[in-house]
């Protein structure tokens, strides 16, 4: 019985948090380990559900990785990269739209429904949601820069209890599709939606000291100053710039967190200590 | 950290049983140890805070106990007894009334209120809620027997996001109150409220067969022969007739429960096992 | 034939004064004779009943009176007395809190119940409705003054369609109960729910000049000068200072009625001249 | 004083009436002497306007009388008679619609909104409300027979918070007015309305038996008795046929009462003994 | 096959239209031969229909002409006139409101009704709509102004799928009708409603220049000029006036279109040169 | 003017058939050369529009053709063929799905929302939309056919403005997708959505008898006949059967209509003979 009464007291121990977040608006950057892993995409899901009964409205944003890439190889479809970026071209797009909103995007939405959160796949294209136009006058092709959101998609989603699941690719003026930065949808959602966290799911701690040890929250300040002594570096920034970004848009907080730990999620949403870095 | 993952293990095994219960109600026949011991009572309410948040509609039925017969004795009124009944004067009618609205209901109210779940005490007299006419044409003075219950304070309570907090004393037709037996009023209620639950929480395990062990499951036709035998007697007849009355008259499911356990109500419900008696 | 016409006549007189007031919120402070007398106790539920029909929004607020020192005396707790007010003891304040939330508040509900207003009886420890903390640090026990008003309570029992009826308990941030003057509280209350009318009802006929006639309309400089000048003094003295506060913090006027008279309500309601003084 | 509080007590014996007949719908066919007389005009315009106020649904229908016959005659177009109904030909119908519709109906509707009670002025030809064909295969010209009823603009009109008053002017198929007995459209629309009361304002007592004696309530059975010993006759035959039809397809109650008594409507509605006769 | 096609085409390049003035709101001042020829008759019926169908909010307004001259006549009843003002004395204003909206406005309603728009025929007097007194204190007798409007009335026959048609008779203080000039009455309306457009039918194509060419947009400037250089005149003037007041007090275009061409309505508003002039 | 005039009363023609279909569902299975023709894809997404604008509602179900065979031909997935239908291992099944949900139903998704009409790509997978299982017992492979079908999903989508295009993936209970014959899904979901009409767009002119005229109408009888003589065959078959199908489990009306025409569904539907078949 006394580890029954524990299990109470856990239940019990989330009971301030549920209440808090109840009816707020998360944006969750999707990806990793999290995303790759059966076991974490299973307890993601988890997650996810749990928080979708509790009453917090949700929207997953989800990137690519190593599917495309597969595709793309054995279409033997040749790539460019510059400044790290895939210069891409007409061909390999849609193919990266066919893996993120055919394949990938599918799946998580499947695994969602699976766990009982109601989840429908979007895309910029969808109801007009997001357009973008070619990043540097299209020096990387159909990489583009987001410039115009519209929520109605999503807010009405949300309204009618579904989960959106958003694949990173923008509609266009002229119906093109562009191929954006996932954690940036995020970012701009977070912030156009006045979301009460944006939530990043990456393959680290958090944000790291010199000494590899994690910062728990930051400031806008501290993060100018970690970047300039070179501590913020790496795969790290654009996450970083990311948060900075949400937040100073309109949205509340922003999270960077380990998805290699289960329900990482949950644990950073519903315990005090939280387990990665908060930038508000 | 596994010790965390092991917490959020928890908080999603309750995840089913969240899911089956919200938009249900719930009759919660409050009394026993887990009305006096302090530690029990805030338990208690911290349950009722859980339940109330995760969307489950909430109706608690207290009962008076010893501070009536304090009161009483205090004021040198006495009392008579017939068939284990107090027989009920105007006098002691009065002070019966005072203590259990006055002062019993108001401190649990008061108690759930400061653990978040928004109670507003009432008793029968309340908007028309419940009346009564005397047991056994007054062989008990004004110990009453339920003539109509009109569920339609509870229920707008209840839509409003109150839990409404019931104390037994009915009005009548002549606005006289009158004193009723607090597990009959959950059990009407929770008929007439097509509740999901009624759930009495006493200082017993639950139903016991002859060897003292709990009988985790009954149905009518089970509990008809151990009355008969003699298993099912003393204080425990009244709460399985008051079970068995919920139940064939439109409740899905009646639970004796212990109270003295901490958090026996969330145990009960979220776990796959419980830990009482439930009469179907 | 012509007795009927003139009935009529009458009924029709009303018409303009339902109109203008239907919903509008009104508080009244029921009290003094009117609250003793079993006559006048019954032509004040009739008058409440008749404004609940033609849609005005109600608030009931009562005090105590002899009740609480007669049951004080039968259990011989003595009261010390401080500037005019009954130093509460937590021992007497558990007395005060029965009979004004057990006894008195029930008696009001069913009455105005019986006459067909859907009368719900609360106090400042329901849903949270208002809370208070010791009058000057505590000079007189637990006598509070209001610190926090949420209306939240009322507002929704009236769009239910439900007369709130007050008894002036206040809850606190540690849930201890604090008796609190009733005229303070039908005035805090009437000046947050921005109310039509708060109408005291006295056991004298308004406020009167130095000849002992009634002075049918004051204004806030000619109250000054008749405080200053000693015409107001004495038991009127708190009435006007209520009054006054609510008209200052968003109520429209205030009522000083004589609830002696039968019907004064409906009276001062509901005919051109009214019976008593009106402070705007 | 004594007088305030009988005027009181008069107010409040209406209470019940108004609490009965509140959300409930009355068809009220106004003509004769109320229609006529300035005086009565005024009080039957308040009586609406208190009914309105108290929360009862009203329909009014009206007839023509003198000014039509008064226009025909200036205008020198002759009028043919047939079994007591003036036979309608296309000229003289456009001059009975331009009465009704132009003059009588807004005269009417002003007095009402003059009032207070937010009347709009009607035919059947709005809102496709009611359509007629000649009566008796044109036997009597442009005098027509409802044929069909659609009370989706009254339902609309009274929900929306007006009273609407109905000129006896049917649609047709092919566009062109028909000329209707006032009565008839008054019981059809109190039948499909399942109206709680439909009540027909004469210049007589109400149904009167052989000693000149009204007689306040009539039953279907009786009705046939006094019909056939020649008791009901007249005038008075279609008013009672008409309350007949009402009563037997969905009307609760009919009732005749006599429209030259100041305030009629208030008498037979708020007093429990009534003015005229009721047939139920 | 070819044909067909074109015609799915025309259909097509009405869309932008439909999809521009879905939910907005016309005024439309109905008068000239479109209200005399049947055929034209026909046809404005049925472009209402089709604006009401696309979900085009509209209030008809109409005149009266010739057929109250006719039955003046036919009364013996004398006009004077004044400034071009038909005197109007209260034995006339009695004719002109029965015509108006005793027999115009009942044939409009009917009409519309045919043609499947919902109509409901109302005048200043029904529900308090309009207001006017008496023009130039008198000098026109009962020719009135407008003091006072209302929209409530045609905002919720509006919201209830109803289209109003308005006859240009105006309430008063008093409850006497006035006559109103029916342009002026279509301006005003169409300010109040911040309509999207208000309409007026002519019998000339629209304002032309010197040399008789259409002038298809105007300015305030532009039309100051004309008037001031007499090219606006005659019978244009108060149309052009109408229309400016419209548009200074929140309509956005004005209309003046010629009623003669058959669907002038839908072509106006429909293509995109339209048929008119637009006074913006 | 006079062609203004006929463009006129061709919308005028257009405004029965919109008053019949205002409100209703339509699914429309779009393929064939319309899916793939420049000219004809802009010419559907008008109609589309039209549709959308006059308040039909509207589901898109679309195949695939070609393009599947295109990638896997280019990934040298090598595919059997069984009874007419591609063996669908897992390895192409992943190709099926991106093409279908990756590419075609967002390219026309984004077709639809560029000409105004705001359209959300779905399958099967989305909020568990419709599920599937294996074709006699895995004969085919991932071949499906549909077992349920939940329809709160377009239902939604449709009542908050949405256009639902559908791809044919079904979901599996175990996650896996499944590929279904998309002229299946749309009478599957015309008759669980007891739509108006399901339109099959196909490249023949609709049902021809022997002689190649076509037959404008047909009973289920006439079909029954028109199989056994081998009139109906080869691949008017399974459109023919999918038509019965959905007429006989609640769609009003199956069309098959040549999508090779401009504006076919226009024509279809707001013109009185229509151009294809009707199966009713």
């Amino acid at each position: 019985m006394k580890s029954k009464i524990e299990k109470a007291q856990i239940l019990l121990d989330a009971l301030p948090y549920i209440r808090e977040h109840a009816g707020k608006t998360f944006v969750i950057k999707y990806g990793g380990s999290a995303q790759v892993n059966q076991q974490l995409k299973d307890k993601f899901a988890q997650d996810i559900a749990l928080f979708h009964l509790v009453g917090i409205k949700l929207v997953i944003v989800h990137g690519g990785g190593k599917k495309i890439t597969t595709l793309l190889d054995r279409l033997e479809i040749e790539s460019e990269f510059k400044d790290g970026l895939r210069v891409t071209s007409k061909e390999s797009m849609e193919i990266v739209e066919m893996v993120l909103s055919g394949n990938i995007n599918k799946e998580i939405t499947s695994l969602l429904n699976h766990h009982g959160a109601k989840a429908i796949g979007i895309t910029g294209k969808d109801g007009g949601f997001f357009q973008a136009k070619p990043l540097k006058e299209g020096k990387y092709g159909l990489v583009g820069e987001i410039t115009k959101v519209d929520t109605t998609v999503t807010s009405k989603l949300m309204d009618n209890g579904f989960v959106p699941v958003v694949a990173p690719i923008a509609g266009s003026v002229d119906g093109v599709g562009l191929n954006i930065n996932a954690d940036l949808v995020a970012s701009k959602l977070a912030a156009k939606l006045r979301a009460e966290k944006v939530i990043f799911m990456t393959d680290t701690l958090g944000v790291l000291d010199k000494n590899k040890t994690l910062l728990p929250t930051l400031s806008k300040s501290e993060i100018v100053k970690l970047i300039e002594d070179g501590t913020i570096s790496g795969g790290m920034l654009p996450k970083v710039n990311a948060s900075l970004e949400a937040v100073e848009l309109g949205c509340k907080k922003a999270h960077i967190i380990d998805g290699r730990i289960e329900h990482s999620l949950l644990l950073e949403v519903f315990t005090s200590e939280g387990i990665g870095t908060v930038i508000k």
